[in-house]
């Protein structure tokens, strides 16, 4: 075509805060990593505990309700087109009523999502660049990364692995993994995650009761991550709105994937009261009503007829053993390495175990294990800077890799030590 | 909790891009009309022709992969957790090989969705706020409106029904429903929609290459939304990767949910070429890798199975049936209002008919049609200014809806006029 002229680049700039991302971002970067040692030793037998990816099939009482509905929906009865932008309204108030019975929290303020990332991406999208945020460090990596895609964290500081805009609350286990407060200056937004990702603890009651007090002092908006919370068996809070006072402060962004094993079928969910407004009084749900009609069209029906499914009677009963399976996998890897003598968190209320290997780089660990037990975990510090010498372990396995890994911990760092010997000893075994 | 102070507000400022959008997204704030209308009158037999949404049920070749995906998920061998952000490799395959068949696009550049609609969103937040775009007028009102959710659209001119940022571009029937380019300044990028929503034109090869050339000469980007394209009939290009020229300057947008009736079931894609690069150089397919792995992660992989089964050779004869159901219907209603003496356009390569009522407001004809029809359908300024006067009808009904709306649209307009009496004529017996 003769009118067509020769062009190598668009004259269109690459958008400054995709500049400002590094690196990959966390998990991609891991499968990579884990892709290319594949690639070096084909015959490796690799178990992951890496990505938190289930691996429990879903019970049968789900997949036959969403079977059932794809039937349907090659019938003239059962066929069904957009269903409403916030959800099917069944589902709604199952997850009001199920979920949050006896937390004040109305079927209206439950928007259905298709995940807990994705909604993340949204709330920053409704936040827009100007606000000010503050992150647990170390915490899930999507509410940072996300802020920098909106323009919200700054510029980043070499080095330092933190953006110049952003709080890092240090959430480190001398301080109970829970931030001080009374060091933190006012952001406009508190991301909080419990419990955690990647530390596994579960913020107690008197703590959370501190961290919403901080918000209406400060006239912030906590954007709470409960995606975890049925994994929660010691009585800790499974929302921020079993605490008072909370409703006029905070967002709760939650999924099924870690509950019922969704990882892939896509559903979540988050709760954006009436009683929370901006400062001239407009109500912030109305403005995140906009978003999802605007830029989301509704989870998969599909997905929302087995999300339905989830919380009946029986389906709570069958989501509730599978997260039994993975809360003793999580108890079996955190009593080998408390066995190898280090120092392990999580587990407990979390699929997670934290485990700090002190003195080392999480990334060095991370291909340690990899090279040595054929383990995939991630490094702590791909979390945030306080990460740095711990690695998560997710108990997301079957229960025969768990033993198997647990037994490769042992054979190629457990041996040279003794249960009774030091922290230093074990951690500087698994140095060479 | 005496450590809780009162608050009314938070001290959050609203996002400023928020507050330049303007009253409720169009479609659901159509549905909060009809709703009020049903409340005023219960008994009403409503037929909806408005927000585009599929009727015909899902073929069984479809629903039953779908079923079976389903039901593997509850099973060691068939549970699937996570899969890829960018979509199954399979179904990425499949998409490169059946829909852009000798348009040399390759499975790595097919990014699988949730929807055209989330994609839009999500390139939005790719480009960021500092790129100046166009639009059609009329167009889709997504594309503004992610662009006003991201800053990109400046400010909104009272009465004018455009913002100052964006550059509207006029695609009335005079001009053959495309833009005179020649009067049409450079901008970072040109959103453009073919069989466009609501005219329902197809764009001519020899307007693409236009267009086309336009991009390449302005070093611009094409984001092409190419969701209706498998409604073309009559030889115009399906993709705008069929003009020689674009990978250079073209992202296309598309969608499983006209296709394949998958409105609920949410499924769509994205392609984005190697050749695309920003100013700079950097490949604008990298950041929205990016994107997709941090703010997205990935389709329902129950919709998936679904896409997949839709482009096997059995499934995609199914489709091709039902859509021809469709345009069946769209035939149907254009001829009624054609008899009636309305320019009416659309309906050929399109779902859409879209009717002139010279000289009357859209929203006014859209309640007369509510009132004395008790049709549905969307008013045509809800598209951009140039839509005023216009009425977008959709096909996407049962067909016994769409004759007894044609018999309605006779019975109420009709009997006043004569086949053969003058536009005016009808135009004005319609608002009596």
């Amino acid at each position: 075509m003769s009118s067509v002229t020769a062009v190598c680049h668009t004259k269109v700039p690459r958008n400054a805060n995709m500049e400002q991302l590094q690196s990959g971002y966390l998990f991609p970067e891991v499968s990579i990593r884990q892709q290319a040692y594949m690639e070096k030793h084909p015959d490796a037998e690799l178990i992951s505990l890496g990505i938190g990816d289930t691996t429990e099939p879903i019970p049968r009482i789900v997949t036959s309700a969403m079977a059932e509905y794809c039937h349907a929906l090659s019938t003239l009865e059962g066929y069904r087109g957009y269903g409403a932008e916030q959800g099917n309204m069944e589902l709604r108030k199952a997850i009001a009523e199920v979920i949050y019975k006896d937390t004040g929290v109305n079927q209206s303020e439950v928007f259905v999502s298709d995940g807990a990332q994705c909604d993340i991406s949204r709330i920053q999208m409704l936040l827009g660049s100007n606000v000010t945020m503050a992150v647990q460090d170390p915490s899930f990596p999507a509410y940072i990364d996300s802020g920098v895609i909106m323009g919200q964290a700054g510029t980043y500081r070499p080095g330092t692995g933190e953006y110049g805009r952003i709080e890092y609350m240090r959430c480190t286990p001398d301080q109970l993994f829970f931030p001080d407060l009374s060091a933190t200056p006012r952001t406009d937004v508190v991301f909080f995650c419990s419990p955690n990702n990647p530390t596994g603890h579960a913020a107690s009651r008197a703590q959370l009761e501190q961290l919403v007090s901080f918000a209406r002092r400060n006239g912030s908006i906590i954007v709470y991550d409960s995606a975890y919370s049925s994994y929660i068996s010691d009585g800790s809070p499974r929302s921020i709105y079993e605490i008072p006072g909370s409703k006029e402060v905070a967002i709760e962004v939650s999924s099924f994937s870690k509950f019922a094993g969704f990882t892939g079928v896509r559903l979540g969910w988050t709760v954006v009261p009436e009683e929370l407004t901006y400062a001239n009084g407009f109500p912030v749900g109305r403005d995140f009503n906009r978003i999802i009609c605007t830029s989301f069209n509704g989870a998969s029906s599909i997905a929302q007829a087995g999300g339905l499914a989830c919380l009946s009677d029986e389906g709570l009963e069958a989501m509730h053993a599978i997260i039994g399976v993975y809360k003793e996998n999580a108890a079996a890897l955190a009593e080998t390495f408390r066995l190898m003598g280090l120092e392990t968190y999580g587990g407990q209320n979390s699929p997670y175990v934290w485990v700090h290997f002190p003195g080392r780089s999480s990334w060095q660990v991370f291909s340690e294990i990899l090279e040595k037990a054929n383990v995939v975990t991630i490094p702590g510090v791909g979390f945030g800077p306080s990460g740095e010498g711990f690695v998560r372990m997710s108990s997301f396995a079957r229960r025969e890799s768990i033993h198997e890994a647990c037994r490769r911990f042992w054979r190629v760092f457990g041996s040279r030590s003794q249960a009774h010997c030091s922290r230093q000893c074990v951690s500087g075994a698994m140095m060479n």
